[in-house]
């Protein structure tokens, strides 16, 4: 940590900053310089707390050289995490991982009927909401536990894993039972006292990205699931927010490279939610792949115009076949492959 | 809600927004123009969901005439809403509501020295966090139940109103049985199991102002608790996201006079989370006020340098006093006053 | 347009939104609803001025149908724009443009290097700047046109096309002696004395988009260059404005799919400038390639840690030679290619 | 500055940026820390370029300590600049300075009364622009030298000094020849031709903000106002581009202390062009007041409705009388007071 010293502070305020740092047990490195004075803290294992020095006379910034997170960093942990589901599919390393289904479940015959698509499409993971956040107390909030119990019926016939929303602490529980990933939801990124019943519920979680969360914010939101014990963790970038409306938001892809150089956790995309508009979702789900995203998650519905939600950027079956050998080809450019797992485990089930 | 079609969308395209508005009871009205045909939807009562026209060939985009929120808008209530407190305090109206104290409640001693600073120099609410969302699994969270007992006897001993913030649904049931105000924080705004509990917990709700939140979402957040039951709550802006680090956020007084435009319900601002910076405060809450602000929410700490979270944007008492009386002159200015009633509340009390 | 009335706006105040619409020619198209009115405008052949509505009492916000741009849209001009440049190469349609080379032309052995290198591994498009817009006055501004004369040469020799930039109108004479397209840098996208230069230079344009620029104000300074009557011009994305600093800027590659729904002129992206980094310039070349980018513009210097500006974001000459294999595997597996045109060309010109 | 390695950074990448620094003739300052090392730099008399260090292998980050510009800087100068126009009205210092007037010249009738009107409400420097930046090729350019014309016939009848708008380097010689203050807007803010122009022209220069311009660049532009000898500079906030829509801009008036603190030049604020709405413009020029700003200007129009561009957003001058009786009132909150100058300055004349 670096505390850069305003140009007109006194000896007394420099003396002040080099206390309080011995007061904490660092050893300051005052670094003279001809238009102002910076002081070095050296000694710290880690992220030092800033508070106390912002508070004082004569200090312009506080200058962080390490990073506030540590068990989701690379520099903790250098070989990427895999994180491995009961149906033999994984995430992370080598493989994409292709999450997707319907945003809610609204029948046995719709979640079913998509199921069977994707699976047969080549996707490992069946996604689905149950309990839906919804901006207007007005609008559909989806099934609730009926809905869990669909998803699990559409895996014991399909054989994919689920991937499913919990939306508050209480209900962490009951979404464990069923799931095989708890989603934790981007209006949800920084609800911690959800982080920590989500990181100590026993399954993978996925973090979405919170709409106007710094990667740095996302990561030490991760950083409560890991910190709960839960090392099977998941990134999604999903979009966040922006200036313009010619997509819904602004779908961050650099941030997959840029997270993948600070954590060793898996970081996946979401071009629905990050689109908003089915026409967009295929050319921005091969540009995730393109650089480098770990798996996609995606809205695939039987019937988009009778959808209860999200109708408008759900893929249909026909156009989600046809993407899914775009990605194969474009996976295969950079030397990599889409998961496979399933498919074998399944038949091997069977 | 009007329906705008693609230049290149068939009469088959159009005939099937008009059986949807049908199907839904309403009435198509077609508006042919040179380029395009748009469709308006007649006879409904209030905002018509979306959801099912944009997923239909041939649409380009839907736009809403109609506000999506209901209670909250003026539109339903001219009137604006003052609320009343138990110290005979009021937000909304004619006055000018200060809020003031702590950050975190640290111990006995500094915060019933915090409430008798802000107290003397005019606040009639004191705030103070008993339970603090810390971005940072690392940081300081707050002290728990015993820091509401603490803001209990500062109550006591001044007078003074209380707001504090809880966290999750299941701590506001604990938090409504201290505070006067349920402080719903910005990373929860659209924590809607939150929202839900805290609109049935039977105490007024301030509601902030999530940090990449439109005008449009946070008042539907407020219509959640209205919905609820709730009626007594106060919007409060603290800032949003911005490109620029000169200052932490950016705070965004227009939202003052662009929210009081379209909701009954009381308009404060919150300058220290706002800036971030103390320096700032001062002028910042002076803006407010002068933009219309019904209140303010303003960090005081005895001794910023030693505050255990934001001392960088607590004023000292000092500078609080100063700052009171720049607000009188302002609030007088466009005829309104600093809300007095707890001064005579406590003396008629005591 | 549609033009919505506020809910307590009186008879008189729709009375004078129905005669200013006639007052300029249209047809006045009433839609009362239950809430409030709207009143629609028909008969106007493209965008109507918004300005004589929002002043008037009683009206609450106007709606556009049409878009405000002409000449770029694809309602006026259905096939897409394909430019040939006078090496053959060709911008917009199947192929893929490679446009390579250094930020700033520095030297004779640099910039040959350069254009060479970047020929052999694919490029028809050398870049190079010779006047350089800086954010500081104290920066390196650009050879100037010994810069220009030093991109001539490399022309000579490697039969390459050359786009470099021009900063204000009267220098644009001067470039477009020299260059084989005119770059209009993002700062100066709605300079628009610099536009109507450009435009009615004589060369095709590429206009950068600005960073804070909607998709309609980019398309709208496009118009100005049409309007001039140059309608080579191409669009090219770079990155915008965000709140985070994990990257430069934050590449918007969804406005790439957006851009070609609206507009027929080619869209290109500009990965260096985009992310500021050379470990993200070749993920995100690959995305935007995969996302439907009809080409490239990526900074390749010999040098990159002796570059007189920009050596962060530009990649070695090896480093290209893989990127170009990786892009070539992504634009078959769309059905397209990387335009192959100037190698055949200098060849027969050989 | 600071070199921050990455952890994995080598001893001869530590090397290498030692050299760099020597070579440039400045000290380096190792750091060595547990996670990383960092390596100061030291005896550099400002700002030192990190290009040459970014693209270095090992470099982390660059962070500065210093800032990157100097004569606007209130290190290199820490007295307040106060401008004063040939009418005797001053900008900067106690006063608080108001430029009204309407959006565009229309004509003669409409200038004079615009003049009249908001000279009798104390505003000391008129506004009005003659060349006008618009988005769209196809709406109003301005009257161009005749508008010029009249409002200088304006200034000779009311005693007002003027405000107004240059568009490219040689329209800066026309522009200059009429007006007391040349104005460079928002879109210009990096058109560093047209600074040079401006700068060299021999009368003081509006800045305005850029609509996503950081301080940093806002404060860099007027750099090179004053690398080329002006040293009158006004600077002007008048909105950022953000989110939300429910206003058209968002006024940035925290970036009013803040930049006060950084520079010695005069900060005004553009309550019209910030916020796009009329009603909104008394709440947020108050509060602009209120927050410190040396100044305003304001859109005034003897009749909103008919004007040529801007309408919504123009106050009509009984508006605008009501206003600066509250704004009088604002500025004495703080021991300020409207800049009464012109008064004198016109009857001293007459």
């Amino acid at each position: 940590m670096l505390v850069v010293m305003d140009h007109r502070a006194s000896e007394e305020d420099v003396e002040a900053v080099v206390q309080t740092i011995e007061e904490m047990g660092y050893e300051p490195e005052p670094i003279p310089g001809r238009q102002r004075t910076a002081i070095g803290v050296v000694g710290n294992d880690g992220y030092v707390d800033e508070d106390p020095f912002v508070a004082l006379d004569g200090v312009r910034e506080v200058i962080h050289v390490s990073r506030p997170y540590k068990q989701v960093s690379r520099e903790w942990r250098p070989e990427e995490t895999v994180i491995e589901l009961p149906n033999g599919a994984t995430i992370g390393g080598e493989g994409v991982t292709i999450m997707a289904g319907p945003c809610s479940v609204e029948s046995e015959e719709q979640i079913l009927e998509a199921a069977r698509r994707v699976k047969r499409a080549g996707a490992t993971v069946l996604r689905g909401g149950a309990f839906k956040p919804r901006t207007s107390p007005y609008s559909f909030q989806g099934l609730g536990e009926p809905g869990l119990e669909l998803l699990a019926r559409a895996r014991e016939e399909t054989g994919l894993a689920i991937v499913t929303e919990a939306l508050d602490p209480s209900g962490v529980e009951l979404v464990a039972r069923y799931t095989d990933i708890i989603q934790i939801g981007a209006r949800n990124m920084q609800n911690y006292s959800l982080l920590r019943a989500a990181g100590s519920a026993g399954k993978p979680v996925m973090l979405k990205r919170g709409i106007s969360a710094t990667l740095r914010e996302w990561l030490l939101a991760a950083e409560y699931l890991l910190n709960e014990g839960e090392s099977r963790v998941i990134l999604c970038e999903r979009g966040v927010r922006n200036f313009d409306d010619h997509a819904r938001y602004l779908l961050d892809l650099t941030a997959v490279p840029s997270a993948k150089q600070e954590t060793h956790l898996p970081v996946i995309a979401d071009p629905s939610h990050g689109t908003g508009d089915r026409k967009k979702v295929p050319p921005m789900a091969r540009a995730a792949v393109a650089a480098g995203a770990d798996g996609l998650l995606v809205e695939v519905h039987p019937d988009p115009p009778h959808a209860l939600s999200d109708g408008a950027q759900s893929l249909t079956p026909d156009r989600f076949d046809e993407l899914m050998e775009e990605l194969e080809a474009i996976a295969a450019s950079i030397d990599r492959h889409l998961t496979p797992a399933v498919r074998e485990a399944v038949e091997a089930a069977g």
